[in-house]
């Protein structure tokens, strides 16, 4: 397999990841990958078209929030989460505590 | 003075405060509220145009996290602490400290 291009942590910048996180399908998206583990790039119950669930995915990828790992016509996303709480501590944590006490982004 | 529209915290989302959150001119707003309280709406040393700061209140404004107060031409903002670390434990700590670390908005 090999990973879609993306950002090293020395490169992580936190406007962009504040941004990649400020969408609710996105934030989804990390609670699923948390929660989860490694996903495929379709999840399951998301009423969001390909072409924006894609679109997601780059963004989150960029900021360096996540890895995407190709082969053939499989591709497997995976949180960079030690990588981003090695960046920017506690960043994640709020992010993911409000959503599991708020459902938000469900 | 009054106060302009500002969302209730129990109507704070969280995917629309880290997208208020999500750009480096309203980051560095942020800071600056966090380090020196009331200020007019027109900060010195940024280099940026004014109806595009004016767009960054509001963004800012209307995800809940500042407050701004008007009276006749003069515009005082201040951020809603308090009420966003109510709301979001954390998260406002883990961005201020990111921006403290690395200087990242300035």
């Amino acid at each position: 397999m090999r990973a879609l291009p993306q950002p090293q942590p020395e490169d992580f910048d936190l406007a962009t990841v504040m941004h990649a996180l400020g969408d609710p399908v996105r934030l989804e998206l990390v609670r699923r990958l948390a929660a989860e583990g490694e996903t495929t790039c379709s999840p399951e119950g998301l009423t969001v078209p390909r072409s924006t669930l894609s679109n997601h995915w780059r963004i989150l990828r960029e900021a360096g929030a996540i890895t995407v790992r190709v082969s053939g016509k499989t591709r497997l996303v995976t949180l960079r989460r030690a990588e981003l709480d090695a960046r920017f501590p506690l960043l994640l944590r709020a992010v993911l505590d409000e959503i599991a006490a708020s459902g938000s982004g469900r």
